[in-house]
């Protein structure tokens, strides 16, 4: 799971998701991680400007390509519930562009809000 | 592609990615991605550590999962050429541990020596 904890100027017109709280979602979905003895398998990693800059905090799943935009910390545990332990896209999360649209899951954006 | 930028310090007996040169790899991935007209396909992003400090510099391609070791400078055209323009994994840079191999490529790393 790659977070990105990009930082950009304050007032930079894109904004960036270490502003918008990304770091503390990756320490929340790191200490989730082993809290459920998952910590060897799944890495919370952090990762430099993911290019959804719109749609922070953003996050990618892989090898899945499971991308999550407007992500809170409150997220954190639905996140490794539902899409680490079951494999359940939460579409709630998904960035709603068919440009970061799941490999092999096509989607409408409207039947998914 | 992402490619661990990690830093430790100074003597730190794992070592670290950044320390033999990957912010550096990362940089040429970039230009060689741009060079090609691949910048907006393909993105060398960095990341925090890949937990394969003993294989450093290291990166990995998603979604392919495949990674990549002991990566020098002088191999990022052929990255580009070989991996991301052909599809070809490049069985010297493969990190010999069954742990990062990739996804559905089951190697012997004997053969690939």
């Amino acid at each position: 799971m790659f977070v990105c904890i990009n930082e950009r100027p304050a007032g930079h017109p894109k904004g960036c998701c270490l502003e918008k709280g990304s770091a503390e979602i990756r320490s929340a979905l790191k200490a989730e991680l082993k809290k459920r003895g998952l910590a060897t398998v799944v890495r919370a990693n952090n990762s430099g400007c993911l290019d959804a800059c719109a749609f922070g905090p953003s996050m990618v799943i892989y090898p899945e390509g499971i991308w999550y935009g407007g992500v809170r910390k409150e997220d954190v545990g639905e996140i490794v519930e539902q899409t680490i332990l079951r494999g359940k896209v939460i579409p709630r999360l998904l960035i709603k562009d068919p440009a970061y649209a799941p490999a092999g899951l096509e989607f409408d954006p409207l039947d998914l809000n």
